[in-house]
């Protein structure tokens, strides 16, 4: 088991997700222009890593219906990687039109959440993965496989390890350049994110970069970011004011904001070279562009 | 250094300190009814060790000006260890007159918090402890001795290790029965609370009591008391809702909050024989009750 505190990292990625898992399910939608703005806010901040939007069905996630004008409008610094999430061809294909650089596929450890996410079996996503790679690496693209409900299921409950150790083992062989666990709706514990992460770590090759993406159930979002920092992970998803959820898994809460995250990690020494005063800044800002949102579409009767 | 997670304990304390730390700083004073229907739902909800109330000068801590009401109203509960911070000997005469079973003794690691607490420095704060400890030893009275600003000091900041050591050694030749390090305005990291703990430890007599006392800036306060856990710590300071600050230690964010400690902990298989859905109902029927004191006040024109 890991040894602690002797072989933290000395620097750290942190992929800001906020654009996508955060106003996917807000209580409002911005317009595309705040939504471009918020990106753009995020770079300054020194962010790197910014999973800018999901190319999904606009019926499925109507908050995100705007992904490509969001992606056309953004202006793009260099030395970011713009990543999207898609989770089929139809969206790889949007993502790859739209230039991104990277793209999240997306598969669920668990039968019962993959079907409400995606309607298909894991096993149905996971046959579709080599083409998606091929198709994706074809144009340039990174891509990171993301495993959902890794540390358990809103539907199902308890997900095997065996079943997360297999569905690494797949994705490695269908060509994924990286691997996130994730926590979808926030059941992970400290324990157990160490044992899970030290277990995926033992399958993968060595070297091979291993995230993770967690949600803050209860204020112990950022305990298991350290347990997962201790096991061994070097890239962490995390969201602009912890804002986020899952519109196909009830009850999640929001993410890890990257704001703690980075408070954290500098405080320990680990660098991240993101500017949390800024990152803070952002965050009241949103804050305060959602809250206009939600009130103007109360007002007009919507809600 | 430690290992994780083979060392984890099976169970651990934890010290309910909402009635004391959180009601001393909380935006309204709640009546002593209430005052004392807080602890007995906290004790209901199986908390075990209850910092209920601070004899403190009223003057300079007026929303607790009504300690000794509250100890003699509160239903004492067989196995509950109910116990009062005191500062000084007139603080502990009134804790023993008012029946508490166990006195926190506060002492700052720095000088200038010490002041702005106790008005006195730290060494003169020293001086009184062992006649302190022998009087409440006398009255059968437990001793905690409580390191304030151990993690960093508002108006020092870096705290030398050097000079929690020395407390350390001071106090337990003074007699206290545990000690508990205190991170007062909210400026640990779990790297740093790792290495405190282990070097606190190695001067403490083997398997003397130690705890921690956390405050929750950013969101990493359990990241903080997973580090303490990791490092050996058994006993944690928390507050129904996360309520708390320090009333001399300018811009302190709350505690840890108990039903967030108990959620991670259990979740972690280490019992803690506290009820964490009925500790999230107190701090329910808690921030109402705030709320209320609080909306009534201003009504009154006194805000």
């Amino acid at each position: 088991m890991a040894e602690w505190p002797a072989q933290l990292p000395e620097a750290v990625t942190i992929v800001e997700v906020g654009p996508r898992d955060g106003l996917q399910s807000a209580d409002a939608n911005l317009p595309t222009a705040q939504k471009v703005e918020l990106i753009e806010r995020l770079v300054a901040a020194g962010l790197r890593h910014i999973e800018a939007t999901s190319f999904v069905s606009p019926r499925a996630v109507p908050l995100l219906a705007d992904a490509d004008q969001v992606m056309a409008r953004v202006k793009r610094e260099p030395g970011v990687r713009y990543i999207a999430l898609v989770p089929n061809r139809r969206g790889l294909e949007r993502a790859i039109a739209a230039h991104v650089d990277e793209v999240t596929l997306p598969i669920s450890a668990s039968d019962g959440h993959s079907r409400a996410n995606l309607r298909r079996s894991t096993a149905e996503v996971l046959a579709q993965v080599p083409e998606l790679v091929e198709l994706a690496h074809g144009h340039g693209l990174r891509v990171r496989g993301g495993i959902a409900t890794a540390f358990g299921c809103p539907y199902e409950g308890v997900v095997p390890v065996e079943r997360v150790l297999w569905l690494t083992r797949q994705l490695v062989e269908a060509g994924v350049d990286s691997l996130t666990l994730a926590d979808t709706v926030g059941m992970a514990h400290p324990l157990q994110v160490e044992e899970l992460v030290c277990k995926v770590r033992e399958v993968l090759p060595p070297g091979f970069p291993l995230g993770i993406h967690l949600h803050d159930t209860r204020g112990i979002g950022l305990a298991n970011a350290l347990a997962a920092l201790q096991a061994g992970v070097t890239e962490f998803d995390a969201s602009v004011g912890g804002i986020g959820g899952c519109p196909f898994a009830p009850g999640a809460p929001g993410n890890i904001s990257t704001e703690g995250l980075v408070y954290m990690l500098e405080q320990m020494g680990i660098r991240t070279n993101v500017d949390g005063e800024a990152v803070e800044e952002a965050a009241r800002w949103l804050h305060g562009r959602l809250k206009s949102e939600t009130d103007a579409r109360s007002q007009e009767g919507y809600r």
